[in-house]
């Protein structure tokens, strides 16, 4: 028995071995790997234009093929990513309770009515439409457009409609589930093709009693036989479509009918959409514009700690190395493609590969300081998703016109950003003396290095920045207009 | 050893598939099933009437064999359920660092000073007597009776005693550690019976000091002869109960003595008790009543955000469908018996019998939307314990006289109540559209299913319930009395 | 197959058992074991006296040879302790987001700019120096001394500097990571001799974009070469450490530049440092002193909810027996050495030997309340640690002159310190009738047993504690000065 224990115990040594080789590997590497600059991969899913995807695999980046259908029919889908988690159960154990998903409605569509445990935030990235929120005491509906934000606040029924003739309703969110961390479920009242009616679980007796409605009528409530074969999104008509915008509350006048919400509703109920894309850009030059609705400015937000980012680019354009000082942000490519780089000192070993862990098993933390520096270098195209945790410096590097991305900022009640370069960049504060003792410049060569730049947070780079053997012409010190 | 590698790979997935198929099945049926609609087990320890169990058998249900004793004698036992996340890891996740107990002290009984390493809030089910708190500051007694809820904070030495000659004082508690999330430890000044003095961990010379008695002494402070044969709760005399009663707080004046406290106890300071039955019901009509004690009316209940239920029903009745928005209750059945039915998306699979996994291991979660709807329904009598999660909708159906329950509310800061049959059904609330879209029922008929119940939050069913093959009079709708 | 499922299992279980077996055993012993209280074992590193180390092996106690080099050279070292989990999984869970670090700066060294993906509260046990912070706004440097609280919030670009000739600068420090909970990493933005810039990360187009400077510089930037052989912690001249103190604020002049904050910053800003030995003491007499910095006190300290507190104590003095109501304390003894009794009901399964079953994994906690205390007592001595969970009863009693211990609360918003012996004994306060009733005892006796400690919070001992066989002199019932 003494060998056989030895036997099981060297067995699972062994297999945690290989599958720890197994692995994803992050691409580290020292300074000056000129020649692999160019091989950033693809964003999957053929997204991308073919380049070698191995360098790429690294945890932060989801490609579309990342995404689970949550719900999918011709007239739209709810897509989700797994729990942050299963890609890796540690760098991603501060964020494990917070969930991405998509959802697109075709035009003259509407979405059930339905609850989640879970709140959510979510923005919408194109189209127009209406939400309707339903509790025992009120009914509110309210138009969006895109750029707007909406907290809908767990267990709070509500509907979608995409109003439109033409264009998709499409949103991205990020849930906050209220029963099991990392996992919500969606609640019916009504059924539908593949969706069973929470009243299927009462009983007859039950529902006879509560509706006070003879036993003939409980197959409208639960199954009509007429919706049996539509799914959760369904086509509706124009007219229909006009009573609900009618009765929606707009942008303009969204603050209207607030003062019939009854008082016990407390601090719980729901608030109007705010379009982020109507702030003033927190960052703004002719290269990228950055907005931003967090905690601080949007009470709304508060509760759950959630910030919204809304940032566009030009060709070409460089959103400067930077960092966010407790916020993790999910970002979502919703045009284009950019270059992610990102400085990591963290090693990961997916576990993937070892099913029988779970997502509760923690992988082992390199405890020591290496000291090195891993170089995550993503190609992140539309439809993909890529993390960015508090702490890791980063740069985007737009490549591709009109580069567009939304990103929900978690943790996000006391964020700073700090940027690295750019005329507001932190080093450029750093004393002399520590300067020099740093970087072992002088104040002269100091300032060369770090005042350079006269643009703020976004910069114009060379349109062969994928070539970067070719040598560029420092045609930006010519101009002198930075956009704060 | 390649071999071995994959011989043990293949019965690891084996053994694991193998447990999963010997996890625990929840009942989930389409709609429809009348002849099983009676089939709910009793809850377990004889109190039921000999219906078949296995289909009630559930992770929400937790019968009277489910508590361990965490101390009993012939004057009282103290008794606990395990961690909810030992049922399940993965669906009660949410609540693992809350603890459910039970508390029934004989008349004329004291128990000892203790202190936990644990908040906890009681409620006073059965009977009266006096709590006694008390610091290196002060000491605070209070005449408890039932309905009385009162918050102990963590750490403060306190004992009980059943002032009563005749009824014994029983309390239910929810219990919220400090050190060690869902576990906590009690410790006692004095030794007892089973129970060693906290003081036993000093060594003599320290105690000595401490005290500044002689060593002969020692013995009394921490292990007396006479209190050897003793339980933590333990018989005391009339004059005794006559010294204890009049040195504490009565309802009436309990707001007394309280400006001695010294300023640096802060917030922390325990309040007086207050009567949850002396509150204005919530909802309350000829059928039902339900009282709340919640975070937002009442601050002691703040920082653990714990709310307080207690739901009056009589015979034949129905709590009618609705769910939590955000807090999960644990209810605790105090006197009949009740039928209780819920929708769940989730499906469960037990890891009760996979004892190497541990609480701490997440069994896998079905990540795809099933659209199923798992119908939970269960009879939960006196002693029981049913756990309602957030979100869920269900129904709650007397089947005894005075059916009584009591249920604490974890993550109670903010939640809202939703109905979904009764006059101030949510449904009742959506638009005509959206209800035709939903429901493919017109305006009519929708009134019909929705607005036919006049009655709000409690309507009456028939006695006949439990044999719903039996057409059923409507005789509800002569009523026109809503009690609200 | 079913014969292999059985084996697995098995195996499985007899792992399991063999490595329980192999668990740390702690210390369980009844009253009464006088001739074992002078075993307490040294805190190992050669620091104690050569007492029985075995007797003292106990999950609480940290020595010097449990903390990892997270950098080491002759300026100067940063250590850190494991995550207390991987000491035990179950007993520490509660504080397994806190880790413990010292750091130690040779005379005249200089520490590079960095940050951390945590935030932090340091306090400085002895020397001068000065700490820097950076940001995109400004650049704010402080002047600190012995005593000095600081906290260093999350991602804070900051520098140390001892600027004295001949005194080591010494920190200890506790962080809370951001991303990973109990995990955290250090962000350089210049090269040394170990260490990788984070600029390393960006491709050389994206540098040379960002900075706005040509290729060629880009050395200067990322890895100059005149830096590689110096490590973080560095020598510093004279002349340097004049320029780096003139900037910084001073105690007496700290709260100047405040006002050129920008308002964005907003409650994350740093705040100034705040000398804790400056504070009057909480408790204090002749036999020795607390100070604490509390989350109540500090509005540095809030959102962390940690206090910082530091005790002196003359040799053979005695800090009373007490325990805190919700904070746990990770204490590190700064001079000389003590003796910590402690009272724990909670059985110790060390999962040190265990592997595969990592970190996450939570042992089995023994559910019944066994009555059993647990004594640990163990000699702490210089530069080791030592954990007081909360609500665990605890004395300390110092064997050298000049104890000096500081303590880091963990969970400190809502703090109280309950004494069990001293003149402001918690046991003094019980009623009569329930003294009588808890400890057999009258009130006479009960006089003798509470009230004979004249002393609060500290009291003399004899200088035999250690060999309590010896009868002691009461000689301390002649004082009659509470020192409170």
């Amino acid at each position: 028995m003494a060998i056989n224990k030895l036997t099981i115990t060297l067995f699972l040594l062994i297999s945690l071995a290989v599958f720890h080789c197994l692995a994803f590997r992050v691409e580290v590497q020292e300074f000056e790997p000129p020649q692999q600059e160019g091989q950033e991969g693809p964003g999957g899913g053929g997204s991308g234009e073919g380049w070698d995807e191995e360098t790429t695999k690294n945890p932060y980046h989801f490609g579309q093929w990342s995404f689970k259908n949550f719900f999918q029919s011709k007239d739209g889908f709810v897509k989700m990513l797994p729990k942050f988690t299963k890609r890796s159960s540690t760098l991603f154990r501060g964020i494990e309770n917070y969930r991405f998903l998509t959802q697109e409605m075709e035009p003259n569509t509407f979405l059930v009515p339905h609850h989640l445990d879970a709140d959510y935030v979510f923005v919408v990235l194109q189209g127009k439409g209406v939400i309707g929120f339903v509790t025992d005491k009120a009914n509110d509906s309210f138009q969006i457009t895109k750029g707007d934000v909406v907290k809908v606040p767990s267990s709070v029924t509500h509907f979608y409609a995409n109003t439109n003739d033409t264009v998709p309703l499409r949103l991205a969110k990020i849930a906050v589930p209220s029963n099991i961390p990392g996992h919500f479920q969606v609640f019916f009242p009504a059924r539908s093709q593949f969706h069973q009616s929470y009243f299927t679980a009462f009983s007859k007796d039950v529902l006879t009693a509560s509706f006070n409605i003879p036993e003939e009528l409980l197959g409208r409530l639960i199954g009509p036989q007429q919706q049996m074969g539509q799914g959760i999104i369904r086509r509706i008509s124009p007219d229909q479509i006009k009573e609900l915008t009618e009765h929606a509350t707009s942008s303009s006048n969204k603050h209207k009918d607030k003062k019939d919400k009854h008082k016990d509703k407390g601090s719980s109920t729901f608030g109007s959409p705010f379009n982020l894309l109507a702030q003033d850009a927190i960052y703004s030059n002719d290269f990228g514009r950055y907005r931003e609705a967090n905690p601080k400015r949007f009470s709304q937000l508060r509760d759950l700690g959630i910030a919204v980012g809304w940032v566009n680019m030009t060709q070409g354009s460089l959103f400067l190395p930077q960092y966010n000082s407790e916020t993790t942000f999910v970002t979502f490519v919703e045009n284009g493609c950019a270059r992610y780089e990102m400085a990591s000192p963290y090693t990961f070993q997916g576990d993937q590969q070892q099913p029988w862990f779970g997502p509760g098993q923690e992988e082992e933390v390199e405890e020591e300081m290496s000291g090195q520096v891993h170089k995550i270098v993503t190609r992140v195209c539309k439809g993909e998703v890529f993390i960015l945790p508090a702490g890791h410096p980063f740069a985007v590097l737009s490549q591709d016109k009109n580069y567009v991305a939304v990103g929900f900022g978690i943790h996000a009640s006391n964020n700073t950003r700090t940027f690295l370069a750019g005329q507001d960049n932190m080093l450029s504060n750093l004393d002399t003396v520590a300067t020099r003792l740093s970087f072992g410049v002088g104040g002269k060569m100091a300032e060369k290095l770090f005042t350079s730049q006269n643009y703020s947070h976004f910069a114009p780079t060379t349109p062969s920045h994928q070539f970067p053997e070719k040598p560029k012409p420092s045609f930006q010190s010519i101009f002198n207009l930075a956009g704060f």
